[in-house]
């Protein structure tokens, strides 16, 4: 397969771990015979620092022209400890969802067998867990109207979703469902809320046509419950935005691993790929960064173009990384590994895994 | 002190769990020489049976009337299971918060020692856990202006605040943390919401009049979080409807005693006290519900009359009940005591405190 991939390396450690995804991506096109071209661009505070913009018109280019983009990190200490900055480096990614239309966001959440000790949970409750989260990205009370009256004392923001938007993200969901365990469960909060009724009726319609799919629903206080209580019971969950934020976030850290999560954000015409976890400046440059996250984010964006047995070897290699302990110090205090290494390893293991 | 009661015991097994409170509540006047007097009247799904409302008249006008509401629970499977029903017990509850202008709702997170294994997070994490959260009752989405096209294709719900919503809990909020560890966690969503932003810049103002509380913000995906990953930072959070029913639901199962947690509402006027756990009508007259939820809500009213020393001795009494294992079969499956039982216990425990 030929893939025209955006590099969007960013800021903080960005760039070290995206190195090792394209590593392990070129590792991919020499075991199976694709051929990926790989093309930079600024975003964040770099772009902030060199082009005056976090999402200059040639990085958006780019990514319009891409079949998709590796996201690496944004983020720098200097914009926010500074309340008077009005060109923030988190604006190039939200302009960048917007600009390409990406209006889901899909959040794996999976425990990796060799951290289950790191997990908050106890090892009975968490292991098995396996869900992946389905959260609207570009509607609902984030993007909605904002109201403050002349006086500053009444504050407001609208709620709204429309068929179109929540049918476009269902369809996406019950089809991961079915190439899952055929499970969806709708979060909502449809015994009090307008918008959550419409959900409901647009994807209880959608799940026609997807019989072999289980729908469930369950209202989001509850599920922020049932995450904690029993995460197995969770194949795909399809939900608005802000509950997507707050549950996908909540997701995050039952495994115990949230420097290995990684997370896609699709569209119509386009995709996007990145670790869930942030810039961590303090790390820059000091080949210390977990590199594994941005190395399942590229694995995602395998599986998105169905280069299925492709993802599966970057996943072996990862899962092989693991086990062996060639991990970077965040996961083994006395570990020697540095980011690079970590690459290398996972890299020569796709290629040898054939 | 003389106080009037409202007692509402509602359905399933609300009366049954309400008498042991009342019990409890007796051995404190008898101890500490104060004259409640208790009246009684009808609410939820019994209500609708013998009046024909889930709030009859007289129930409403009797709490008015009243110091402070106990309340049972509420909920019948007869209601749940009939899509068709046009009254439902559980208005019966939000039309009473709604009367009585029951603004605030306070819930507290606390892990009971000797049920620490009970609880889906680790030891080391959950031990010590001791916080409460305030959450507004009256306002924002949940009562905000709801609309849907004519065609059913566009939903929206309104989430407003004003300033007079914001401050009054606030308040209470400010005055709980300075008789605690004096610190008060504002959860919102400031940097997308204005609504949020609002609360911030009120609250922000008011905390000035606390200067011993320490004031610390916290969005509300990142509170998700946190309240898994180090439970322990927490002592009093304040947040609006919404994200105070996510997050104090998921509160609630931290501690893996979600069966003894107790709530209160208050308003200007008024207050009521219940028990978190619901009508659990599989249990009703088998005299194994568990009364200590509804016992703690009784302390709570306590509480809230400023008789500090009164509800400590409640809580003693509690706590030994649970040390000496004269508990409910949920707790200790080989129990062989009963809801009534342990009701004796803890109010003999009472009167034997001094
Ligand atoms: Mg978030
Ligand atoms: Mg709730």
């Amino acid at each position: 397969m030929n893939l025209n991939i955006a590099l969007l390396p960013g800021d903080g450690i960005g760039p070290e771990v995206l190195a090792q995804a394209v590593k392990c991506l070129q590792a991919v096109e020499e075991t199976f015979n694709h051929n990926f071209i790989y093309k930079e661009a600024l975003v964040g505070a770099i772009a902030i620092d060199k082009k005056g913009s976090p999402l200059p018109d040639n990085t958006l280019n780019l990514c319009k022209e891409s079949d998709a983009v590796l996201f690496g990190a944004i983020g720098d200490p200097k914009y926010d400890n500074n309340p008077n900055a009005t060109v923030r480096p988190e604006q190039g990614l939200l302009k960048l969802r917007k600009a390409l239309g990406l209006y889901t966001n899909i959040r794996p959440v999976k425990v990796f067998p060799t951290l289950i000790e790191n997990s908050p949970l106890k090892k009975e409750i968490i292991s098995g867990t396996d869900f992946t989260i389905y959260r609207e990205l570009t509607g609902g009370i984030y993007f909605g109207e904002k109201k403050i009256n002349k006086e500053g004392t009444i504050a407001s923001d609208l709620c709204e979703y429309s068929e179109k938007e929540i049918s476009r993200i269902a369809h996406l969901a019950f089809k991961a469902a079915k190439n899952r365990r055929n499970k969806l469960t709708l979060v909502d909060k449809a015994n009090v809320l307008e918008s959550s009724r419409l959900w409901r009726k647009v994807v209880a319609k959608i799940g026609e046509s997807y019989p072999e799919v289980k729908l469930e629903y369950l209202f989001v206080d509850n599920a922020a419950m049932q995450i904690i209580l029993n995460p197995k019971q969770f194949d795909v969950i399809l939900t608005e935005n802000m509950f997507g934020d707050i549950i996908s976030d909540e997701g995050s850290v039952i495994g115990g691993s949230i420097g290995l999560l990684a997370s896609a954000s699709i569209g119509d015409e386009n995709a996007l790929f990145e670790p869930i976890h942030g810039s961590y400046p303090q790390a820059k440059g000091k080949d210390i960064a977990n590199p594994i996250a941005s190395i399942l984010s590229a694995a995602m964006l395998l599986e998105h173009f169905k280069l299925f047995e492709e993802a599966m070897a970057v996943r072996e290699a990862v899962d092989k990384s693991l086990k062996k302990g060639v991990v970077t110090p965040d996961l083994e205090t006395k570990s020697q590994y540095g980011t690079n290494q970590v690459g290398d390893f996972i890299a020569e293991n796709i290629v040898d895994s054939e």
